[in-house]
């Protein structure tokens, strides 16, 4: 079942166009009107839809499609018997206002990337020792159902099947139900099999590589992550009659802490990053003093060490803040998850993969969570990022320049093709 | 038509047990359920309810009622002519989620004094020079149509009747077509008479009188106040993958004025005051740097001198930490007064009145704005403030002890005696 491999011989290359149609039309489904963007949030009618889709795409291909207890669906090259795959893949579920490429690069580059591989074996112009497989995984956004992630968290072993099918959307959806209404309740079992290695394409979602004109980000690994939810109550009274000195004003409590996240990164450097994303004030009236300020605080870095350092610091920081303004403190962990290593074995082939092809590259960490961060803990794994144009993801501007989607899909078949040939010790 | 007027022979007090009736009686209009809060938006239904309600007692009291073009109501004294009557009143409207004090007790309380003095007079006690009245005027909270204190405004001619007529709600209603509706535009011309003077009973809506102990606020003037609203435009992005380096973030530029707001306070000290009561970030998330902040910022302070000096301030420092961040700003004046210095004449006599009846007095600005600092536009003015349990108003849970509604009531009855006894240069 072992073709001949031979990597010096391989100059092979994806078909850009048919990957981008593959994106505008997988984009169709759940698109936004009047934008180029896309809601498909997971286990919808449009998730089914886009599923569909991309499952006649596989079938097209002859591939082996297995669909999993947790809807996550794998298509494997068939012919190989156990072989562990070389496996790619990502999501296609969106945010509520998404975009075209986010997970769908990741699932339309691996197929892109095995059509051109089986169409290179049916030419005799390529051996394989292993199937090359692509997969995507149900709810990775977590913009529906929490956490993130689920459905490789769920294939890895890393939360149990029953615990997950019980999880309810804010509208008190049930996730098991929902998977059995679109009818990818599979019956392939989890955990799934470990594969052979774990790669997967996906666009940066920030600024770096347009900044610096790099084209090809060859990830490290994944930030840990910190997410604290602070809710600071104090005495709501009138703007105009309340003397500054008997105020326990919960909003200037929450603008000092936001200011102090800042002050934290810059005196941390980088690869630090904090960020507040929302501040909710209530009444949020203008000549009110607010009774509670609600605020989310998102801490990250990918030396655990550090992020921890961080931690302790903001707390402190809460802790004073909220007793000299007489105002009270309830905190949350919303998330914390350790930063991820990824193999560094896998992370010198994709950046090998992108110098033999000509791009310039970068070593970076991924600042957002990942499919792939999951698959580390159960195989060789890396990622492979393309430029964000103005870094923009999660929206409907969301775009990456064909010839960028082009690059990151030759890295991926070229990483994939030198895995296929490796054994690891 | 002129009685015998003889101070010191004056030992009248009002029926505290028929105020406090009439405060709950009112309430119930509007009542929010499972409080005793109310809820009497302008020129709704249950304004006009509350409106023909007072207008009975009123009536009960044989007074002349005039119901002028902008919907305000005055009840005098008849007998007298067209001899200026001492004028007391404030407003029956209320905020959204209001009490039962806020404006009423102004309304009621005056009710009470004239039939205090009635009742004297019948029993040939007192002698009167000139008509007391009462009086309430249309939509002094604003929160259904601005600008707040508009009757009393129209009544001034500080707003032309037609511009008036013409305001929308959030709703797209017609304030004209509103009054009509709930039967209260009425024939009396706008602007009114001026009225011989005028004093206004109110709460507090503020913490002092409690804080310090103190029975009588002895109101000095208004606070001018500065209402600005700030749209800081940033570039959303990814909280993980967007270094700090390369973010434009509005809402820690929100964060850092809000700092500075209290900062500002700090060093210039009482009276200045500063809040920021809303701050509203867009997309609000956890992960995702904000592409805008809209936030506003009250300013007040009893000098006008003053108030511009922190305006400019705040202003100069918008605009650096703006172009720090790469923030784009736009401001919006939302409101903006000029301090208003009430008669010296009239707060002296609030003053005597208090002291007259053993009750303790301080002499206080009015941190918000009042239908009387229309009136001090045409004729001497002053105001009478009460204490606010816990400084609270605007708010369900709104309260002021029955031994403090009489006893404002108290000095409002000795204080309109006074001036309608007095001949103003």
């Amino acid at each position: 079942m072992t073709d001949r491999v031979d990597d010096t011989e391989i100059r092979l290359g994806v078909d850009r166009q048919r990957l981008v149609s593959r994106l505008m039309a997988l984009g169709e489904i759940g698109a936004i009107e009047g934008t180029t963007g896309c809601a498909r949030l997971a286990l919808t009618d449009e998730d089914r839809a886009g599923r569909d889709l991309v499952i006649t795409w596989m079938r097209d291909l002859g591939l082996d499609i297995s669909i999993d207890s947790i809807g996550n669906v794998i298509a494997t090259m068939p012919g190989f018997g156990d072989v562990a795959p070389v496996l790619t893949g990502s999501h296609i579920d969106t945010v509520g206002t998404g975009g075209r490429y986010d997970g769908n690069l990741g699932v339309l580059g691996g197929l892109e990337v095995i059509e051109t591989v089986i169409a290179a074996r049916e030419r005799g112009e390529l051996a394989l020792a292993r199937p090359l497989a692509v997969g995507f995984f149900t709810d990775e956004e977590g913009a529906r159902f929490q956490p993130d992630m689920l459905g490789s968290l769920v294939y890895v072993g890393g939360m149990a099947l029953e615990d997950a099918l019980l999880i309810e959307d804010a509208n008190g959806a049930v996730l098991g139900q929902e998977l059995e209404r679109i009818g990818y309740a599979g019956p392939a079992p989890v955990p799934g099999p470990a594969p052979h290695a774990f790669v997967e394409l996906h666009i940066e979602q920030g600024p770096v590589l347009e900044d610096e004109d790099v084209t090809i980000g060859v990830v490290v690994g994944v930030q840990g992550i910190s997410w604290t939810e602070l809710t600071l109550t104090g005495q709501s009274c009138h703007a105009g009659t309340t003397p500054m000195r008997l105020r326990h004003d919960p909003g200037y409590v929450a603008a000092k802490i936001a200011t102090h996240v800042r002050d934290l990164t810059d005196e941390f450097g980088e690869p630090q990053v904090g960020t507040v994303g929302a501040i909710t004030l209530v009444p949020n009236l203008v000549n009110v003093v607010p009774s509670t300020a609600t605020m989310t605080v998102d801490l990250r870095n990918t030396d655990e060490d550090t992020l921890q350092r961080a931690e302790t610091r903001f707390r402190g920081f809460v802790a004073l803040a909220a007793e000299t303004e007489g105002v009270g403190v309830e905190t949350r962990t919303l998330a914390r998850f350790e930063p991820v290593d990824f193999d560094p074995r896998v992370i010198d082939i994709v950046e090998a993969a992108a110098t033999g092809l000509g791009l310039s590259s970068r070593r970076m960490p991924s600042g957002a969570g990942h499919d792939a961060q999951m698959f580390a803990r159960v195989c060789p794994t890396a990622m492979i990022f393309t430029k964000s144009v103005n870094g923009i993801s999660h929206n409907v501007t969301e775009f990456t320049e064909p010839e960028d989607l082009e690059a990151g899909a030759n890295v991926l078949l070229s990483t994939m093709l030198v895995l296929a040939g490796m054994e690891f010790a």
